[in-house]
């Protein structure tokens, strides 16, 4: 590429990182794609820096030494988390969600880009000093949050399934103790998915009695991984008596006597 | 926000624009974020524009009229397409993937951020002009990839079942038949998950004999919505009486005598 402007440079820095969140690039990558000394890449990272420090919006961290560079650590502004927060009670909130049994239709906001974007930046922000390096979910309808945690993080995703499946090769599996239903289930990982001292973040939809999460975390336990936390989209306050505790919820879904619920914002979320 | 200078309000619009693909965004709503003239806003678009032709990393689209605004669409290299092609030729080369009765383990890169960043941008780019309003997909495999795509072209995810799950509450279903297996199979969604005249675009993992993606086309008729293309990640040389053509498959896996495999990137893809 022909020698660049400062604007026209810090248009394709911001790119870069912006479109890679979490990931570590060298200032010898951007000095050769831009045919530019690395002191004037310093000098754009600085202004990136600045800005979107002064916006509110992540920030540039640079990480010294032979493997370092500079990633951008997206990070939103409360208001904008309220903002949000508050689009998604409104959206669960209409329509006719209940379905018998005590239970919702959600698929519509858990498979839409527009409300699940801003919700995995959110818990990635959450556990960013955790040094997650995987992010395990159980199938179906929390993949695509925890696909997008993952990628915000720039790590790899495990998805646990309920049956076991032909492609997952050999696999390892437990039983475990559905806390809402008092049912027993299984899952199943492929036997190589996670590994020994993987730094685990668990990320599903919904969290009723808390059964399925201790699940993956007993499951996590079979690998030798450290389960870091885990987040859901949403916690039911029945039953009462949940199996985990410290899961990082952002919405809280109460039913009253006559079945009617409503939506608040999760404690300590903002 | 104070009044910024060009470099620092180029930053923040780059930022805007790369982190939300193929969304309109108003000129009025940069206006006022920066607290600056539209002419200004103008100017500053025509430069990110142009940097962003220049290196070949997407258009910036101006959409006039009442509803207008500007968009950042995405568009690769041939040369990072090949990268990255080449680069999921090679890890499914690598370890032992095979596994009894002629499948694959390849979940390890279908939920790998890494890989499916760059698929998904692919897939979106090629179908970018059909107008797209909702990506359709079956569980659970592709779904990584779906949702990527589905939040590149900013539009919905509908994920389609193989079991009836009540909090799918009432659903549309239908039988299919394998066009590998020849088994028959069983679909479901939620019954308002498409609209009439919906244009959908369906994505999956892999393709065999193009049963399930057959099956998915019914299932969007059954709505009255326009399947507008099908696209998959890997597409298998076996059996070779695929029961659909016209699939976008980005790599091509092929068996020989001995059952020995090799991956090539599809025909027409690059």
């Amino acid at each position: 590429m022909n020698k660049l402007k400062r604007t026209d440079r810090v248009s394709l820095i911001v790119k870069s990182l912006v479109e890679n969140p979490n990931k570590l690039i060298t200032y010898s990558e951007f000095s050769r794609l831009f045919a530019a000394a690395k002191s004037s890449i310093s000098e754009d990272l600085s202004i990136i820096k600045r800005v979107f420090k002064c916006a509110e919006v992540g920030d540039i961290v640079t990480v010294a030494g032979a493997a370092g560079g500079v990633k951008y650590v997206p990070q939103e502004s409360v208001a904008d988390k309220k903002a949000l927060l508050e689009a998604l009670c409104q959206a669960l909130s209409e329509g006719d969600r209940a379905i018998v049994g005590g239970y919702f239709y959600i698929a519509d906001i858990l498979y839409n880009p527009k409300y699940i974007k801003g919700v995995a930046k959110m818990i990635a922000e959450r556990f960013y000093k955790e040094n997650v390096n995987c992010v395990m979910t159980i199938e179906t309808k929390g993949i695509p949050l925890a696909f997008m945690t993952a990628t915000i993080l720039a790590v790899p995703l495990v998805i646990v399934r309920k049956q076991n499946k032909i492609t997952d090769g050999a696999t390892v599996s437990i039983n475990y103790m559905s806390g809402s239903t008092n049912k027993l289930g299984q899952m199943f990982v492929h036997k190589g998915a996670l590994n020994k001292g993987d730094n685990v973040l668990i990320v599903d939809d919904v969290m009723r009695g808390g059964g399925t999460i201790k699940g993956l975390m007993r499951l996590a336990n079979e690998f030798s991984a450290n389960v870091v936390g885990s987040a859901v989209l949403l916690e039911l306050n029945a039953p009462n008596n949940k199996v985990i505790e410290d899961v990082f919820a952002l919405l809280r879904l109460k039913t009253d006597q006559n079945k009617l619920f409503s939506v608040d914002i999760g404690q300590n979320v903002l």
